[in-house]
Order: structure tokens, then sequence, then C-alpha cells
């Protein structure tokens, strides 16, 4: 094998892949990177046997092979090398029993690195490429983050540790939830999609690995700007393709909740207002909250809006905000926590909270459009 | 007592006094600050029995009287607040045995926070100001940065946990080790300074606290800006004074080591050198240094300057570097973390390493000029 590419082409391709090569007592080669070189091409690969991600890295090949060295060594050495041309080679071992190296040199730096052979690293599943469903990557992005921070951690209940993707038309809809909030997002899809109708749960940390890609393209330094994600369903298993990127993970089996029931369809009360006030109340609020119960209360009378929280050994605090109320006078106990989630998730200046009274969830969404972002918290019941 | 002042005022004081209250299960009082109003004077202190800190803030008096409330609770809730007028009260207890409380009403938002008469409070001790030393806030400030990351850690040797300050004519002299390696700056005292030549320890976390007091100067909402620091020297105490915020603190007992008898006075080679690409060649180096020995190689040979490390599971790296040698060809061992503590607190683009040989403390320090500055680093010895 011998290559050479530039210092951030390098960089690049190494912060895509080394972030799921992981420690494995029992697989040590896990914790390395699977270099590539094959007709001009060059891949980098890791996997964690659960998520598989490969990126082609631009350079010139010289001579194929593949090999595999240790992810955060290399990362951590590519990361500081100068911006210039780096050579990159592996040499056939010329004696029985000596280990190979990676030789990396750049300028004046020269670097021999230890590695594995790539036949012992784990084969990355493939997926037939029938089902595909395309979508603009920032949008998905952001989607993601509105509902990732409700998934729960909960290890009794594994179909509640994903995010729910139900393909549905021309959208996807993605929900999360702990059973004490709820988030739900809805995006269009491109017009290339030509998947089926289709639910699946994705893990939590594949998402987040998605996340981290996905946000290292607002870089100017990132790879390539790309505008579109390929999504890809096999069976037992999600492809997500960024250009020259694959993120490959199985998806979690069982049956998502039938959330959809839980969700109010009538209301008492409705309340407007603005969304960073309440998040300020909410935070005052908080500082009074119980320990262990993140209790403030919300009341609603005319047109005026109380959040406040009492404490035993601490004290008191009572703020009032302004708003639009209509329907009956009404009030809710709430876990802060979970309201100033959904608040610091809405794209808006204001927010509508729909409430049937102190026992049922409150509905929270952006203010006066047809809201593509749904969340919804359970009451504390008093 | 009855107080209003802007929310920055009483945001900023209690940022500064806030930090060195802390948690004592034995004199929970010691979680508050002190809040005096006295003759039109509004003072928050705090202490942890070993330091005290104290600050008068800008505001109106009503009423005078003192009370004491929990420091993070309050500091918390005034950094929330808008940034507006913040009217503050205690009212006297009406009922025997009824809690007192803070009144806090800012705008729409109204508190009652919980406290303690300020008669259980801790004295803050006062020392006689005869023993008067001034410097330059941001000189300090520096001066300190560059030695304190020194100190030693070890439980063992109290007078090495703190930084050892002589005041001696127009300097003041800092010097801080750990027996690994030794940092030492002097600083020019101020015109007004009159006290006697004197050498005392002042503990590490204290100085960590001046500095985070310092550092908040430089952000433009602060107190005030304040040019110089006060220094007294007391009976086993430290005073700085900087404008209305006082810091008093105990010193460490006993006997600086003679430290001065280990910086060698003569070397065999001299090496100038670039001390970014010095910085770069040890980070790069430091990834194949052995686990738990961090060491890396220097080698001075003609006008090459090799840095190198190899690590029996990792590999090999060799880096070259330009400079100017002068003397005989030399090489040293040194950690890599102590060398590169030392590196980065130069203020300068060249460095000079003065070595005798592989068994010596290598001298490191600005090129080119007169240094105030001075680095040793013990040699790892084959």
């Amino acid at each position: 094998m011998k290559i050479s590419c530039t210092q951030e082409n390098l960089n690049q391709g190494l912060f895509i892949v080394s972030h799921i090569a992981s420690k494995n007592m029992a697989l040590p080669i896990l914790n390395n990177i699977l270099i590539q070189v094959d007709k001009n091409t060059i891949k980098f690969s890791a996997t964690n046997l659960e998520i598989g991600v490969s990126c082609i890295i631009r350079g010139k090949v010289e001579e194929d092979g593949e090999f595999t060295v240790q992810s955060r060594l290399i990362a951590d050495y590519a990361a500081l090398l100068p911006k210039e041309k780096i050579d990159l080679s592996v040499a056939e071992s010329k004696k029985e029993g000596e280990d190979q190296v990676l030789a990396i040199s750049c300028k004046n730096h020269n670097t021999k690195i230890k590695g594995q052979p790539a036949a012992d690293f784990p084969l990355i599943p493939q997926i037939d490429r029938k089902n595909l469903y395309v979508m603009n990557c920032q949008e998905l992005r952001r989607a993601i983050s509105q509902v990732i921070f409700a998934v729960s951690g909960s290890e009794t209940r594994p179909e509640i540790n994903g995010v729910f993707f139900k393909f549905e038309g021309d959208n996807l809809v993605l929900a999360a939830t702990d059973s004490y909030r709820l988030a739900e997002k809805s995006v269009k899809l491109g017009k290339k999609s030509k998947g089926t109708n289709q639910s699946v749960i994705v893990p939590a940390r594949t998402l987040q690995e998605l996340q981290r890609i996905l946000g290292s393209f607002k870089d100017p330094a990132a790879i390539s700007e790309i505008e579109d994600v390929e999504i890809y369903l096999g069976e037992n298993q999600i492809l997500f393709v960024l250009g020259d990127i694959e993120l490959i993970s199985r998806l979690v089996e069982g049956q998502y909740p039938d959330y959809r029931q839980i969700i109010p369809k009538e209301s008492n009360t409705k309340i407007v207002l603005n969304i960073a006030e309440l998040i300020n109340a909410a935070k005052t609020a908080s500082l009074f909250a119980r320990s262990g119960i993140y209790d403030i209360n919300l009341d609603f009378n005319k047109d005026e809006i109380v959040v406040s929280a009492a404490n035993n050994q601490l004290g008191e605090n009572i703020s009032k905000l302004s708003g639009k109320i209509s329907g009956q006078q009404n009030s809710i106990v709430v876990n802060y926590r979970y309201l100033l989630d959904g608040l610091q998730n809405l794209d808006a200046e204001e927010a509508e909270l729909s409430i049937i009274d102190g026992g049922n969830p409150c509905v929270i969404k952006t203010a006066g459009k047809d809201s593509d972002y749904l969340y919804i918290i359970m009451p504390i019941k008093q």
C-alpha cells in the first residue's frame, strides 16, 4: 500500500470514522481503523459491531493494499501535522513474526505506527439499496436534535431507547419518549424518495454519531458540502449515505408504543406567550423547586401567567408573565427540566400551551402556525 | 435592612465573593454570604476559614442591617434577573421561631430566600496595613499564571504546595516547584511600595481565587477597571486589595527549599529555536511516549534538533527542527508534559535551552534578551 494526500483530507477522513472505533477487550482490532486502497480509491472504515462507518478520501494511489492501525493514535497524529502533503505506506513484512507498520511522512515528521493485518478486521454489513428515502441534511439534523433528548435511558424498555422513524407518504415523522415527555417532529422527504411506508426504531447512539458527522459539515474545513442524505432501510438495518460517507447501523427490535393515543385532542385552556420569558421564569423558579421532584407551578388566570416554586429549606419565587389566555382558568405542575427541554427546541418567538387540567398532559407547540413539532409533558400530580 | 441596586452590580459583587463559600458540614453557615449594610456601604463577604473575600457594591441604602443567605442560590438567582433595578430587604422577624427571609424583587420577579442571622457568621481576620507592596494587576496575574502550574500537589511537603513570594528591593520574585520542574518569574514593584524585604509562601488555592477575580476585570461588565493591586503582609497572613475588593489568606508555614542552588550556572550546549515548532514536535512525539513515563528525546547535533519518541506497542516518531546550536553535541530525555508546560509560558517567538548533559537540569528561557522568566526541567535519566 502506498498513497499520498493532503493533511486536510487525511484529518477529515479520520475525524469521520475514528470516533466509532472503541476499546473492546474481546476484540482489540475494533480499536483500529481499516484503511483500504483499491483501484484508485482510498477508504477508511471503523465499526463497533453495532454501527459501521466508512469514508472515501481524496488522494493519490501508488499501490493498492490494506492495513489497520489504532484509531485514536492516527487521528491525534494527523491533527498535529502541518497542512502539507502526507505520504503513507505499508511495506510487505520481510521477516516472519515482524510487526508490520504504517509509515507516515510529512515535511520534517517521520512516523511508524504499528498495526494489525486487515484480514483480522470484521466485515461491515451491506444492505440492498432498495428502499430509498432522501432528505435535506440540515433538516434531518435539526429534526433529530428536536427529539433525541427525550429518548429514554432505561435499559428495561429497549424499544424507547431509540428514535421512532415513521416513513409515510411524503413525510418522515420522528418521535421519542421516556414516558414522562414526548417529542414528535415531521420532516418533508425529497422527491427522489421511492421507499414504501415503513416504521423502524433507530438507536440513539447511531443518531448521535450521525449528528456528529452532519455537524462537521458546517465546519468550512469539512470534506464537502453535502446537501442531501440518502437513507436505505434493510432487514434490521438502516444505512445513511452522505456523499462519500456511509453510516450503517442495526435497528432496535420491538414495537414502539402507540404514543399517538396519549396526545390530548382537546383542551380547556390555550395560552400563547413569549418563549424566552417563559424560559427565564422557569429557570428562576427552578432554583426553588424541590430537590429530586423538580416541580414548578404554572397558573393561568385571565391574562396573567404565574410561574412559581417553593421549598421549605430555601424559600420561594414567583414570576408573573403576560400572555394571551383563552378558555378557562387553569393550573398545572410540571418538571421544569422537561419544560425547558421542550421550550428550547421551538423555532419561534411564541409558544402555544394547551391544557385540559392539572391531571392531564400539557401540549406545547409553536404558536400561530401549523406546527411540524409537538412536545408533550406529563403533569406532576399533587 | 433595605437596599436597592442594579442587577449588574449585584451580580458582579456576588461573582466576586460567592465562589469562596463552600459546603461545610461542621459549620453550615460557611455556605452563605454575609451581606452587611452600614452607613451607606453595602458589603458582601464569604470565607472558608482559610481565605476570606469581601466586596463593596454600589447601591442605595434605605436601612442598615445584616443577614446571610446561601451563596450559590442568590448568585444563580441574581444572574437570571433582568438588567433592572433590584430591591432587597430583610424584615425584622415578628414571631418567635419564624425564619427570617431576604426578599428580592425585580420587575415581575418576587423571591423570598431563607437565611441565617449575621451574628452566627465567623469573623474574617484583619491585619495591620503596614507592609505595603504595590504592583500592576495584570502583570501580577500573568506572573502567577507563569508559575502556579508547577506547584506540587503533594500533601507530604506543604511548603511546596504554595508559591514562594520573595519581596526584595524593587522586585517581587515568584517561584514554584514540584521537584521535577521549577518556574521562576520576577515582577517590578510599583513606586508606592514601602514594605521590607520578606519571603512568604502563598497557598495555591488563594492564588487561584485571586486569578479568578483578576480575570474578571478583563470582562467589560466587571465592577471597575482597577490598575494596581495592593499587597499587605501580616503575621501569617497576606491581604490583597483590589479597589473595593479584599482577599485575605493564611500563609503556608515552613521553609521554602533553597531552589537557587539547583539552577545550573554553566552549560555545554545552548540551543535557540522556534517555540511553536518545538511545541508541535513535542506534541507529535508525545503520542509515542511510554505510558506513565512521558519520555521524549531531544538530540542536538550541529544545526539540527531531533525530537523523538518510541514505544514498543505503538511505534515511533521522529521530527527534525532547525535552530542555532552553540557548544557541543548533546542530548537529554525529558517528560514532555513538563516541557510543554514551560514552553507554553514563554512570551516570545524563540526559546533558549541550556544543557550540561543528559544527567543535569535543562534551563529554558526566552531567547535573546535578559529574561525575567526561568524554567527548569529535571531530566529523565536513562
